[in-house]
């Protein structure tokens, strides 16, 4: 297996990390816009190879692929370059994949009930050409959508025999301080990109479709595990809402996020003030982006892992009839620490979380306990292999009954 | 009577158009920095000849002064500008009036608890100067501070024979929508003075003594008359607070301030995420401030007028023991309705109610009603003369007695 991985920023450099304390590949070549960060991210192995790449540019990769004799593409940049890349690796007759699908467009006249371009529209679009080739796409293949679909999975083969609701539900108690060890306001994750995230319509699949709702809609509070304890969450577009169903039966299909009620809070405010928007508006002679001033003003979430602390946790809520006919009621789960993730890694816990799913996904293709063809989801493969292999690099999983008595 | 307008912003608009309504005075100088504001202000009567003037330049001012035989300033500028308006006027011989006073400075160490130089110090500190010369400087006679302060004059004289607080309480019903007739955050002041007003620490007088407090310090929900209703009200920093026990003895002053909780949650996210800062941060290769951009986003106020409905109350709370005896409790306030500012005056009611004070005070000036020497407050000087002519010109005040029954 030879590996182009495209984008080394925190969960490409994470990505690095980790697979360097693996051997089912043969080389990776380690690319990114900027060689000096390309450089830096491949010198953590001798079978790593940096590389400028403009991802943009569906040749520029396909050529890459070539030049390389790639077998697989691992896209690790913004998705709203997906689809050069995929286009790329599938013209180069590489595999390809990454841990964020095509992007979505909003209905245009009734945003906040149906959905426009869904999330992945574009990449299933192609799917027939990936199988026609005898390629596989595997999309969405990070932590979330990724892990919490192999749970999704595992709950239908193993735990369910009938589903109600695949509930992914993600939350954290981590708080970043400032040099005097004061509290901040600092996003793990990029805050343009939270803000698109949280703004944009959610989408849940309910009895056969899906529809849209408006943003932070069902706001509940879930108990988190492991010390994290109950967040505020709500809806957000995400993926596994789009992939589940395509693969595993289920009447309800949600992604909730555990932003916390200050985060949705200071989302609401920012959309309340139009400081969420990208167009420019003229301050005092010059013309700024809104968005770009808000994350201006934010410390760089790349920097912030040292004064980090606290879990994070990943996992997928199942509710409906167990193998038992019962009812059951079951959260599936992988929580990190950033301490951990700090020490062993050199990474912050949101990032390495991500990265660490492509890398056994890549294992357990090289391996040939996973192969297919097509553009398919996690959940279109066993999911026992997948979390016996997790639990082999270090870091397990968990799994949670829950009281089975409906909420509502 | 000439008059020396400076400045002709919102307030100082509102001012030219009430005035023009009365004859006690003989002429009107309406300056400004931008030349064609001053003249479209001046086009509204005829006693009134428009003016370019510097205002940061006390030179300026005198000299103008001078040309025109001015015998009263009415300072309607930013109070960044008052020391050089007050030195001018006092340099050329002239009486001096503004709506709010010389700037505070929060104390270097402990600025939530002892106040630093605090508003109006500045002026204060030339007293002895003013009297001197046999010249009148009145401070704060707007709205708030103005009317508020002529309210604790007349509670003190007519209503009580002791006075536990002096709460200066200010509230709004107000809402601006867009053409679409949504509600829209709109607010009616500019948002950078807001910004700046709400996020310096709040000063309150207590036995006998000024101390500051952190930023929206005990929140309360004061119920406005006339159909405003109830309001959640915060400290803020206001020269109530410095004026009121120079002249009027009382245990307690407090301003408190009806943003309303979704006002107080806005400027305290804001503040949380650095955006209320005003030191400039690199954006995209551009240097911005944050608050300019926030101010940017945001409708001017200055337009928002026609699309505004709803009233604004200033007032005051005063507690504490009747002239019979008794446990007193009353609320003195005034109460402007935007529908009829812009109907009767074209102005919106938050600057047409700060500007008909310092109109009413000239004129009682100009009749000898009232005079004094000195750096002196509105509560310096018999209220009910005011109060009357307030009501002659259209505009009462009321009066509500609450339960004198202590809130704790």
């Amino acid at each position: 297996m030879r590996i182009l991985l495209v984008g080394t920023g925190g969960v490409g450099s994470a990505f690095a990390a980790i697979a360097a304390r693996r051997d089912f590949f043969e080389a990776i070549v380690v690319a990114d816009y900027d060689p000096a960060r390309a450089e830096r991210a491949a010198a953590v192995d001798e079978r790593y190879t940096a590389a400028q790449v403009d991802a943009s540019d569906e040749e520029a990769v396909a050529a890459l692929c070539r030049e390389h004799r790639i077998t697989h593409v691992m896209n690790a940049v913004d998705p709203v370059f997906n689809m050069p890349i995929f286009r790329g690796a599938l013209a180069a007759g590489a595999d390809y994949l990454d841990m964020a699908m095509s992007l979505s467009k909003p209905h245009p006249e009734r945003p906040h009930e149906l959905p426009g371009v869904k999330l992945g529209d574009e990449q299933f679009e192609m799917a027939e050409q990936w199988s026609g080739a005898g390629r596989l796409a595997l999309v969405g293949i990070g932590v979330e959508p990724g892990l919490s679909d192999v749970f999704a999975r595992y709950a239908a083969d193993h735990l369910f025999s009938e589903i109600d609701e695949l509930g992914t539900r993600d939350g954290a108690n981590l708080v970043v301080t400032d040099e005097q060890g004061n509290e901040i306001f600092a996003p793990s994750f990029s805050m343009w990109t939270t803000i698109e995230e949280c703004l944009n319509p959610p989408v849940v699949w309910q009895d056969g479709e899906w529809h849209t709702t408006p943003p932070f809609s069902e706001p509940e509070v879930f108990d988190f595990p492991e010390g994290i304890g109950p967040v505020e969450c709500v809806n957000v577009e995400h993926e596994e809402v789009l992939l589940m169903p395509r693969w595993v039966d289920c009447k309800r299909a949600t992604f909730k996020y555990g932003l916390g009620s200050e985060f949705i809070n200071i989302l609401q405010v920012l959309h309340t003030l139009g400081l969420d928007r990208t167009e420019t508006v003229r301050v005092k002679g010059v013309e700024v982006s809104p968005r770009d001033v808000v994350a201006a003003v934010l410390p760089d979430p790349a920097t912030v892992g040292p004064r980090m602390t606290g879990k994070t946790c990943a996992g997928l809520w199942v509710t409906g009839t167990g193998k038992d006919g019962q009812p059951r009621s079951t959260y599936l789960y992988h929580v990190v620490d950033n301490a951990w993730t700090m020490e062993e890694y050199g990474h912050q816990c949101v990032v390495w979380q991500t990265a660490i799913n492509p890398v056994v996904a890549l294992e357990l293709l090289a391996r040939g306990t996973w192969s297919g063809t097509g553009v398919l989801g996690p959940e279109a493969f066993d999911a026992v292999p997948f979390l016996d292999l997790l639990t082999e690099y270090g870091s397990p999983w968990g799994q949670q009954e829950l009281d089975p008595a409906p909420a509502g």
